[in-house]
C-alpha cells in the first residue's frame, strides 16, 4: 500500500523539482546540470512522501505543499553531495552511480551542493507551489532553516564526525541520530502540516512526536538490518557498521533489546497519531513500513 | 568619513553575529568554534555596511537592518570558507590567519561553512533584529536566496572556476563579476531599503542600479591596483592577477580605459541616488571611497 503512494509523491515532486534545473545562462549550464545530477538519481523521496503525508492528516491540499516537498530533498540532496566529499565520507557511489563530485569534480560538487542549499530556501520563499499566507510562509521557513543548519542537519553532521574514534553511550548516539537525520525528518512532516494551513499546534506537536518515534526507529531498524539480513537484500555490504566499529543499537543493547525498542517507536509513533483518525492512513503505513523492511 | 561610519557599522553587526555562536549542546561546540573563527575575524564587514547604508537612505531604523546585516555577513563568511578549501582555491592564509581548513580541518570547514549559510536564512526569517511584517521578510529571503544561489554568487563562482585557462572578453567578464561578487553587493543595499519598511519600487530600482555600479567600479579599481600600487600598499602580490593569467579590465582594455570605466561607473552610481537627497550621504561616500581607494 504504502508502495503505491511513495510512487505518487515521487512522481509529484520530480515533476516540480525537474524545473529548478534549467541554466538560466549559458556559463552555468554545468553547475546546473551537477546539481539536477544530484537530485535527479531515482531517489525514493522520503522526505517529500512525509511532506505530503503530513499535509494530508490535516486535509490539505498537495499542491500547497510541493514547494515544501521539493525544498526537503534539495536540503537532502545537497548533504549527500557533501557528505561523499574526500574530506568527508570519501564515497565514490551511490545508488550505484557515480557521487557528484566523481561524476563532475570536487570544485563543483562543493557549488552544487551549495546552490541546492540555497534553492531549498529560494522556492520555500516563492509563492508558487506554496501556501499563500507570508506568515505560515516565514513560518516554515524558519523550520526548515533550523532543522537544516547547525543546530539541525550539520550539527549532526559534526557530532557523527566528532564520534570518529569514540565510543558513544545511548545518550550520545541518539542525540546524534536526532539532528543527523531526526531533524530533517520532524521538519517534513511538520512543513506538510503547515502547508495545509490548518493545523492547531496541539496537532503539530502530535505530529513532532510521531517525526521522532519513526526518525529514531528507521536507525534502529537500520542497525538491526546490519546484523541480521544478507548483503543481497541490503544492496551493501552485511555487517558494514559493525566491521567499521560505528556505535550502533544491537552494539549497545543487544539485537533482542534493540528490536524491542524499534517496536516501541513504532508504537508510540502510532499511538501520536490517535487524534487524526484515517486522514493519518500514510503516516501510520509508513511506520509501518519502517520497521517491517528488510532492506 | 566612511571611516567612522564603516566603524560603527562594524560594531554594530559584530554585536549581532557573536550572540550567534554558542553552542546550544558540547557535542557542537567544535562546529559553532569554526564558524565563530569563519565570521568573527576583523572583517571590514562592506555588506553589511551596504545595507545599514541602504536602509539610512529611506529614513529606515537600522534595529530592524540588523537581521539582514549579519544574514549577507554570514553567507559572505560562508563563500569565503568554502572558497578556500583545497578543491577551490586552496588558501593557507585569509587576513594573515590559518584558513578555517588549516585553523580546524577540511570536514569541519565544509560543515561550517554549510551552518553559516543556513544561519543567515535562519536569521533572517526571525521576527528579531528583523522588520515586524511577515510578507517583508519573505521578499527580503526571496532576494538574500536569489542572490547567494546558482543564479547569483554560487553561479558566478562556478563561471569562475569554468573560465580558467579560457580568455574571458569583457560582457563574459562582466557577467562573472555580476554574479560572483555584484550579487551580494546588490542584495545587501536591497534588504536595507527593504528592511526599512518604506522602500517604493522607483527607489528600489534606483538603489539595484547604484549597487550595480559600485560593484562593477569595485572590481574594475581592484584590477586597476593590481597593476599600479605596490605589494606593501595592497597587502598582497602585486600583479597577482596578471601573472595567475586572470582576466583584468586593464589587460582587456588598457589601464587608461580602465581608469575612465570606473570614474564612468563612479559617475552612474552617484546619479542613481540623485532623488536620495542627504540620507544617501554614506551610499555617496562608499562610492567616492570606492574608486579613490589606494588597496
Amino acid at each position: 500500500m504504502i508502495g503505491q503512494y511513495q510512487k505518487d509523491c515521487q512522481r509529484r515532486v520530480d515533476t516540480c523539482l525537474t524545473e529548478l534545473f534549467v541554466a538560466p545562462l549559458e556559463p552555468l549550464a554545468r553547475l546546473y546540470e551537477a546539481m539536477r545530477y544530484s537530485v535527479m538519481n531515482g531517489g525514493k523521496r522520503v522526505r517529500p512522501l512525509l511532506v505530503y503525508a503530513g499535509c494530508e492528516a490535516l486535509s490539505g491540499n498537495p499542491a500547497q505543499a510541493d514547494g515544501a516537498a521539493c525544498a526537503v530533498e534539495l536540503i537532502h540532496a545537497y548533504s549527500l553531495v557533501h557528505d561523499d566529499l574526500p574530506a568527508m565520507d570519501d564515497d565514490d557511489l551511490r545508488r550505484g552511480q557515480p557521487t557528484t563530485h566523481k561524476a563532475f569534480d570536487e570544485a563543483c560538487a562543493i557549488l552544487a551542493g551549495d546552490g541546492l542549499q540555497s534553492l531549498a530556501f529560494e522556492v520555500l520563499a516563492a509563492e508558487r507551489h506554496n501556501p499563500a499566507d507570508p506568515a505560515l510562509r516565514l513560518r516554515m521557513l524558519s523550520v526548515l532553516a533550523r532543522a537544516a543548519g547547525p543546530f539541525g542537519m550539520v550539527g549532526g553532521q559534526a557530532i557523527d564526525l566528532g564520534a570518529v574514534g569514540h565510543k558513544l553511550d545511548r545518550h550520545a548516539l541518539e542525540q546524534m541520530h536526532r539532528h543527523k537525520t531526526g531533524a530533517l525528518i520532524e521538519a517534513s512532516v511538520l512543513l506538510g502540516a503547515l502547508a495545509s494551513g490548518k493545523a492547531s499546534e496541539t496537532e503539530l506537536a502530535a505530529l513532532r512526536e510521531y517525526a521522532r518515534a519513526i526518525g529514531l526507529a528507521f536507525q534502529v531498524q537500520d542497525d538491526i538490518l546490519d546484523v541480521e539480513s544478507d548483503t543481497a537484500t541490503l544492496g551493501k555490504t552485511q555487517g558494514a557498521d559493525i566491521a567499521r566499529d560505528k556505535p550502533t543499537y544491537p552494539a549497545l543493547l543487544g539485537l533482542e533489546q534493540a528490536k524491542l525498542y524499534a517496536c516501541e517507536l513504532h508504537e508510540q509513533a502510532q499511538q501520536s497519531l490517535s487524534d487524526f483518525g484515517e486522514k493519518a492512513a500514510a503516516l501510520r503505513a509508513l511506520a509501518r513500513y519502517i520497521i517491517e523492511r528488510r532492506n
